[in-house]
């Protein structure tokens, strides 16, 4: 029986500052006016331009890191050479998701905010028709970035990979759930209808970002299950986290405004359960990611733990 | 040699009567709260009305239609049982594409349209944020569709659909030609920059249909070029009688304000090249399309040929 290499061994901001820099590298040469193939593809500069504001702004890229920890986790069972080109495909693809929600989410019609990270959003900065068009631009990108032409990335890899995108992305997922979102400002939501909001509106996305990086290097069954899981708590506890730095963290720790959200009467984790009980809810959180990773049977899940950690530990 | 099966023995009135109710039909099951495995997956029902509301609305369904006239052309020339579930799955993804396009543009930062074939559109109906969020789940839905969980269309397929829809969607597809239409009005365009506008904005997914139709029988090589030169003429015909209706027409027959995009200072074929040229053009187009047909070398084009003498010939 192997046994799992030691936490302290890792070498995680190391790991991370390599992942963040091939990500940024491979968004910059992705979200372009030249296709996939090397060639012009005539998309207008204007357009692009506002798809590179957009995406290319210094986020976290917490998503890009899960899939790319997920998929280290899983090669780390599988023979090399596992995936790495689609990894880093699947990678940017959740990104470009996430990042049109939130141009789309900025909107005057939705959350109608002018600053992100310090910078105009997207709408203030070119216009909302360009910033509605960059959003649906954004979105077909992620499903052209999993589908390249050449033979770096299976069919059966890409195929998959455009099922749990789509699925993460739309009615049933963050689209689903930012409906949700929407129709609950002041209104009271239970427990349970607060928890399948946050499922839906940046859970699945999350779950998904851990299930395509192992999927990228062929791991199906109770493995993919256990990352599954680690995904659905993982997803649970950056919500519950969330709720309470927007109560105990002032706005220029957090890069936004502190206590919008309960000004707002959006119910939070910290307004239904109050500030201990979800304190100790995203500790219990953690506790279900990492027994998820021992059930796992995954040899070396190292950068999944740290990213764990990271979720529950933050303070912005 | 085979003898290409005369038209005057096609009921293509008949074929597109059967193929309207499969594609209507199975709008009205695959836009609902019940995920494609038959089991509820939680989409909530305020977006799923507006979704529903926006595709079953009774378009007239030309990129379905296309899809399944290309693959009856492809399958033609292939054993049977080649891929009539993956040319549905198609049609409808299609469809959705076109439809959320519909209904972001309509929207007040866009064309700011309150009707559409006679009914409010859909931020008028279901307010701004709704509108803006069941486009965007409609495009998560068409790559939902293109990827079922079953064995009912094989990976290959499912990935090279996923490929081109969401290039023919993206920044060097619709997106990217509506930026340009966006950008342009006020502004004159040469007849070279028109043609680029609208090859991005209607032609991008007019030929996409006719690709993906193909693809679901499996035909690649000089067939699928031809095709692809059939959906090129295509696109660009039906934008030319587009623009021919826009100031021939009456608003009664053309369902909505006839004169409109000369008024709005938009440049049209017929501001550029005027009105009997424009007619002269399409007709070359139209001549275009069949000898692609012709070319393709497929047994029975029957149903291509009547939607192209359909697009060109039409009246609204």
């Amino acid at each position: 029986m192997n046994v799992a290499p030691a936490m302290s061994d890792f070498d995680f901001a190391g790991w991370m500052a390599e992942q963040l820099r091939q990500v940024e590298h491979a968004l910059d040469a992705w979200v372009s006016t030249v296709g996939d193939d090397g060639a012009d593809h005539h998309a207008p500069a204007a357009l692009v331009a506002a798809m590179r504001y957009a995406v290319l702004d210094g986020g976290k890229r917490l998503r890009p890191l899960l899939v790319l920890a997920s998929h280290a986790a899983a090669a780390s069972a599988a023979p090399q050479g596992s995936g790495a080109s689609a990894a880093l495909r699947a990678a940017c693809a959740v990104e470009l998701i996430h990042a049109y929600s939130l141009v789309h989410d900025d909107m005057p019609c939705m959350d109608n905010d002018v600053l992100r990270r310090g910078k105009p959003t997207v709408h203030v900065q070119f216009g909302e028709a360009s910033a509605l068009l960059a959003g649906d631009a954004l979105q077909a990108l992620a499903f052209e970035l999993l589908t390249p032409a050449d033979a770096s990335v299976p069919a059966t890899v890409q195929a998959r990979l455009c099922g749990v995108l789509s699925r993460a992305s739309g009615s049933a997922g963050m689209a689903g759930g930012q409906a949700i979102d929407l129709a609950s400002v002041g209104v009271g939501l239970t427990e349970q209808q607060l928890r399948t909001m946050h499922q839906l509106k940046t859970g699945a996305l999350l779950q998904a970002s851990v299930v395509m990086g192992a999927q990228c290097a062929g791991v199906s069954g109770p493995a993919l299950q256990a990352l599954q899981a680690y995904g659905a708590a993982i997803g649970l506890a950056f919500q519950v986290v969330d709720d309470i730095l927007d109560v105990t963290a002032d706005s220029a720790t957090l890069g936004k405004t502190a206590g919008k959200d309960a000004d707002n009467g959006k119910p939070t984790y910290v307004s239904v359960m109050g500030l201990d009980a979800s304190r100790g809810y995203a500790q219990s959180l953690r506790a279900q990611a990492l027994q998820a990773l021992r059930d796992s049977g995954l040899p070396d899940t190292r950068a999944l733990q740290a990213l764990a950690h990271m979720v529950v530990d933050r303070t912005s």
